[in-house]
């Protein structure tokens, strides 16, 4: 699982039948800076659009699941390789010094 | 899902057999510039060769998976690993200030 | 299979159903330096959330398994891509002169 | 599907027992000058090690599969990560000006 | 594929109860200068820790595979992503001038 921000969403005009009940978030995941708890997302090279039926909205922090295993919880033949599984409370940091 | 531009398409001579019925798509995936808006797309190393069943052509934006679940469509032996999963309509950012 | 110095830990608010019994620990992926033997974990862009069972906690080095072989040990429906597999207790190396 | 020039073989001393019937070639994967359609192969850090039942030698452009799906021909327990699915006749490229 | 060379070895003191009968190895993947044929092994960021029943030792240049295709040989529930699956006799490039 990585962490991300929600940053935006995808509307479709042709697709893959099997999709459904679901909305197409595009995800920042987190860098160094955000690791440190200091920084604004920024629109990159490593955004992704990942599927998500939890609710997650633009400000979010979620957890999302790559590759295989994001496919997981669906019917064999939904193409999907990135699913939001988490929507983050808190995270807890303690660096060695 | 990743977003890509398609810049072009591939011929081959000799191929898996189970491969049939669908093109195959040169496709750029977007960068940090593509992301803000602003940008065309430009040959790189990151270029992928997609599988396509939609009908995208030169000029599309489309959104494709990769790894095993781009086959998931698939018979069992079909070896393909990047999919076009969808054809964008629209893409909203928002990007925190 | 990567090893990584668990950094921090993380809460969810809302998740996928199927995550029960276990913990979502931040993983530091080790770099250059702490193979050669002399550094302290930096979060950075490539910090993970692993999902653990056996216990580690901020300090323990783990070596973790990513892809769908992470999600091995766990019912077909849950989406986990990174897992921590094992506790390390040594580290040894040989590189030729 | 990546594109690549092969660049040579590889030999084994001892092998996992399910490999046979295929060659083990060396495999550049393109870079950008080679989407631009003006350079040569270069060994370099993602030079890869791909599975070819197809015949391809020295000197052909190939594509291949990566991860689980390139393992889709093959019986359950091959372990290949790395496939030749295609010969590559002709790449046609439509940069948008 | 990838080759690679061992470099030293890991030993557990707790883990994943499915491991068994086979041995861990710190593998440093090869880079540019490797299949240039002049180069030594250095740890880095890319150093993975890879399961091993082949018997490779310090100073095998070894093909691992990666992802699910790891754990194609083992048991169902068994999270394993990088696994020795040959020890190579000879490696033949033949870069084009």
């Amino acid at each position: 699982m990585r962490l991300g921000n929600v940053i935006g969403h995808v509307t479709l005009s042709r697709q893959e039948a099997s999709y459904r009940g679901g909305r197409f978030l595009l995800v920042q995941p987190w860098n160094a800076a955000n690791y440190s708890g200091d920084d604004k997302p920024q629109a990159s090279e490593s955004t992704l659009v990942v599927y998500d039926q939890l609710g997650a909205g633009v400000g979010s922090i979620v957890g999302f699941t790559e590759g295989s295993e994001a496919a997981k919880p669906f019917p064999e033949s939904t193409p999907v390789d990135a699913y939001c599984a988490a929507i983050v409370d808190k995270v807890f940091h303690q660096l060695p010094k």
